[in-house]
C-alpha cells in the first residue's frame, strides 16, 4: 500500500502520522519537539521513529515525507526564524530529513500545507481556485490558483492577516497597526469583546465569564446573548470587507474558514458572507462560496503535511502520462 | 520566419500586427472598432487584412493569433458586456476568428496581456512572479504567479483597481465608494488635484492650466510646484498603502507601472515606493521593485496580444521536451 508520512512540527509538541491516499490516517506518532535543542538530534529521532514502523509494515510503500511547521519556506525547505521554536535562525530541515530517507520530502508552512490538505480531503475538493484562512491565535492564509499554491518569488506570500484594513487601527504583533489578524482572530474577538463591554454598559452574560476568551464568546453567543451577537457581527465585517479585496485579486471559487474560530460554524460564516457580499464588485458576487473546512481537526495537521507528497505525486505522475 | 499577430480591440480603434518572437512589430494595420454593428463582420474584414499579409510574406509561419480586449475572458475566449465597444452582451469571439485560422486563437483582458507582453519582452523578462499594474483613465492589473496568469475560477481576477481602500471614500463608477481607481489613475489624480486646489489656497501653476489633466499636473510638478508635488506624493501614498497588501498576498518580486500615469516616472514611482517600504511587513521589506514599463508604448497592446501567442507556444514546447 502506497503511504505518505506527515510531519507537522509545533512549538511544544511534533506530530506524525502515515496516510493513506484517501487521506487515513493508519498510524500516528508524537515526540515534544521543545525537548531537543538540536534539530538534527530532533530529525534523527523523528526519523528512526517513522523507519521503525516501515520496518514493521512491510506492505508499506512510502511515497515521501510532507512537513508543515511556523515560517517553512517551500522553496528551500528551510524553517527560517520561527517564533516558537527552540532552534532559532535558519534550520535546513529538508537536508537533514533526506539524510535518513532517499525519498521525496517537501517542507511548507502550516497554512499552505492546510490548503491542499482542504484540496485533497477537504471543502476544496475538486477546485482548482480557493483560499483557506487558518483562523488560530492569529490568522493564517494559503492561495490556490490553477491548482497549486501561490508562493510568490521567496515562498512567502499569504500572509493575510497582516494585511492593514484599519490605519492606525489595534496595535498589531508584527510592529504595525491594523492588520486582519488584530480583528479577526480568537485574540482579535477577545480584544473587540473586552473594548465592547467596556463600552456598552447594558446586559450581557459574558460578564459573568471569569476569563473572555473565544470559545466563551461563541457559547454566550449561541445562548441568544446580543453583545456577543454583536461581536461576531463586528468580526464578520472586518473579515469579510478584507476578503472582498481578496476575491478581486484572485476571485476563488470558494474561501474555506478552518481553525478555532471557524468551529463557531454559523457565527462567523453568516455575518462574514454578508458583509463580503455588500462589499464586493458586481462582477463577483453570488459566485463566492464561504465554507467551513471538512478535514477533521484532530488530523488536520498530519493530513495537510502528508497531502504535500500526495500533491507532488499527482504533479509527477502527471508530467509521466504527458510523456507517454 | 514565425510569427504572431497580436490585435488589440479598443471602443474606437482595433489595431493588428505581426510579432516575432523577440517582440519585434513586422508589419501592423488598423480598422475602426466602432464602425461594425456586428462582430462578425468585424471579424470577417479583420481576418482578411491578416489572410492577405500572409499571402504576400511566403516566409511567415503564424504560429496563433493573440487578443486582447476589454472584460475578455480568457477561459470562454469571450468579451463579456464591453462598456465601450459597439457590441453589447457576451461576444465569442474566439470562436470567430477561429472560423478563420486553424491555428491557436487566445483571448484575454487589457491588463492580462500587457502583463505577459511584459514577461516576454519588458521589465518583467525573466521574472516569474510579478503584478504589473496599468494606469490608464481607470486602474488595471494583472498578477503573474510562478510565471503564469492568475485567473481565479472565472478569469475574471486581477481587479486591484477595485479593492476599496477607503471605505466610504470617492464615488466609484462601478457603484460602490473608495476604491482605488478612484484615487490612482488618470483620472483619480484630476479629482485629487481639483480638491486640493479648492482646499489649499497657496500659490500653485496650476491654477494657470485651462484644464487640469494628469500630464499637465505631472509637468507643473517637475517645475517644482509645491502643490502638484503634493498630489503626486498623496496618489503615491494611496497606491502605496494598497500594494503594501497586495504584497503580502502574492509576494511578487516587482511591481510594474505602466500606462499614462506611469510615464510620470519618478513622480509617481518615487513616492509609491516610500509608502509602501512604510506599510510592508518586515517580512517583505527592501525585496519587492517598482518598475516602470520598458514595453515601447506605441506598440505595447499589440506585443501584449502578441505575447498571448508566444506564452502558448512556450508551455507547449515546455510539454513536448518533458514528453521526449
Amino acid at each position: 500500500m502506497k503511504v505518505a508520512v506527515g510531519i507537522d512540527i509545533g512549538g511544544t509538541n511534533t506530530v506524525w502520522g502515515f496516510v493513506n491516499h484517501i487521506g487515513k490516517v493508519i498510524i500516528k506518532g508524537k515526540i515534544k519537539t521543545a525537548e531537543f535543542k538540536s534539530p538534527e538530534e530532533f530529525v534523527r529521532v523523528v526519523s528512526a521513529q517513522i523507519n521503525e514502523v516501515i520496518q514493521n509494515h512491510s506492505d508499506f510503500e512510502l511515497c515521501g515525507i510532507g512537513i508543515g511547521a511556523p515560517n517553512g519556506n517551500f522553496f528551500k525547505g528551510t524553517v527560517e526564524h520561527p517564533p516558537n521554536l527552540p532552534w532559532k535562525g535558519i534550520t535546513d530541515l529538508k537536508s537533514m530529513f533526506l539524510h535518513f530517507f532517499d525519498l521525496p520530502v517537501l517542507l511548507t508552512n502550516d497554512a499552505n500545507a492546510a490548503a491542499i490538505g482542504e484540496m485533497l480531503f477537504g471543502s476544496a475538493k475538486g477546485m482548482k481556485n480557493f483560499i483557506i484562512i487558518t483562523l488560530g491565535t492569529g490568522l493564517g492564509s494559503g492561495f490556490v490558483s490553477n491548482g497549486e499554491l501561490i508562493y510568490g518569488h521567496d515562498a512567502f506570500a499569504g500572509e493575510l492577516g497582516h494585511t492593514i484594513i484599519e490605519e492606525d487601527g489595534r496595535d498589531c504583533t508584527c510592529g504595525r497597526k491594523g492588520c486582519l489578524e488584530t480583528y479577526v482572530s480568537a485574540s482579535g474577538i477577545v480584544r473587540t469583546a473586552n473594548l465592547m463591554l467596556q463600552e456598552d454598559k447594558t446586559r450581557s452574560i459574558l460578564r459573568e465569564l471569569t476569563k473572555i476568551c473565544s470559545k466563551g464568546i461563541a457559547e454566550c453567543a449561541e445562548k441568544g446573548d446580543e453583545l456577543a451577537l454583536q461581536i461576531f457581527d463586528y468580526t464578520g465585517k472586518k473579515l469579510g470587507f478584507s476578503l472582498s479585496n481578496t476575491v478581486a485579486v484572485s476571485s476563488p471559487e470558494a474561501i474555506i474558514l478552518f481553525g478555532g474560530l471557524a468551529n463557531s460554524g454559523d457565527l462567523i460564516l453568516k455575518p462574514a458572507k454578508k458583509y463580503m457580499e455588500k462589499y464586493l464588485l458586481n462582477l463577483y458576487k453570488d459566485k463566492v462560496n464561504i465554507l467551513l473546512s471538512t478535514v477533521p481537526e484532530a488530523h488536520a495537521a498530519i493530513l495537510g503535511a502528508a497531502a504535500l507528497v500526495w500533491k507532488h505525486v499527482e504533479n509527477n505522475s502527471f508530467i509521466e502520462k504527458e510523456s507517454i
